[in-house]
């Protein structure tokens, strides 16, 4: 039960960056967001999404690969799955319409890991809880967030209008005003691995 | 590996609670713990400690056993280890210790689980991070916490100048300021956990 697990994380000079077309946001505003949400909830039931924490080292401290939307809102590749679908293959999918070239010759070689953070959307709001609240029978969506384990070397292509940036631990720890109450919490439920710092 | 982690709740009422006799801290004050801590540093090197989350549901909802001491303070059941000590070893001892009757046999069957969280004390202050600070070569202590798995039915002896508390998650959460970093991302830890609540 208590063995740890390992990760082995490359430095981001092992991967290889390109650029490929723009990948607009379905909605422009909050607002829309959660109108659209609510719309596919009343089609779909309750939306499951999935993301990935895809993990480099600088300076021997992990960093996490985050999509970067105009200048300051950050999120982890990923998406909802179509209904039905595996979590597994859906992350995969949505891992590859984020951030692989469209040649399919050039997709990573996607490692899906462990859940680390399973997060609640009680109702059509942006709150969301890593637990579903008390007395929510019919929660809105659940958030599951996955350690995708990176090969040594890939080739990345990031939609023109998205930054890819490499942000340490340090950086999100304790920062929920830059980075929300999800992506400022992963230090704490990435401390329990053992980070295997590799040098090629 | 993606398997999700299972916990068994059963209901705080399966549970027992007596008191014994008090077990007081070590220290007076802040300064003069980490001025201990300094001293058996220098004997013995890094401090490993252990503490257990220990289960329950009250209303279909996860709570945490906490030892309140004073009107504020909680913490997690556990302790330091001593030089060399097997972790899980170490922290069945500690919660005897914390919560167990002084009669072998009404000793509780300690399940030991899962590692959720590991902290690391860079320096001989209060602050801990859930990584290993860059350049921090010599940590001053490993805080391990590990989810507990109860039985059905247990006795516990609390130590008469402590309370045991059953503390729900949705208290915990964002509730940094009651319950200090550690304690307070507890719910993000055990958010990948499906939790089995038991009604005999």
């Amino acid at each position: 039960m208590v063995t740890s697990s390992v990760v082995n994380t490359y430095p981001l000079s092992s991967y290889t960056f390109g650029t490929k077309e723009p990948k607009m946001e379905k909605d422009t505003s909050v607002a829309d967001r959660l109108a659209r949400m609510k719309v596919n909830y009343m089609k779909e039931g309750m939306r499951t999404s999935v993301e990935g924490i895809l993990l480099v080292q600088e300076h021997n401290h992990p960093h996490i690969l985050l999509l970067q939307i105009g200048n300051t809102f950050c999120k982890l590749p990923g998406g909802r799955l179509k209904p039905g679908e595996n979590e597994i293959e859906g992350l995969k999918r949505k891992l590859s319409s984020k951030l692989a070239a469209n040649s399919p010759g050039l997709q990573p070689n996607w490692q899906i890991g462990e859940c680390v953070a399973i997060w609640w959307r009680p109702n059509f709001e942006t709150i969301m809880y890593p637990y579903c609240p008390p007395h929510i029978t019919k929660p809105k969506e659940c958030k599951k967030l996955f350690v995708v384990h990176l090969s040594e070397r890939e080739y990345f292509a990031v939609p023109k209008n998205l930054k890819l940036l490499a942000v340490p631990l340090f950086e999100l720890y304790d920062n929920v005003q830059r980075y929300g109450p999800v992506i400022s919490t992963i230090p704490q439920q990435l401390s329990r691995f053992q980070f295997n710092m590799i040098h090629p």
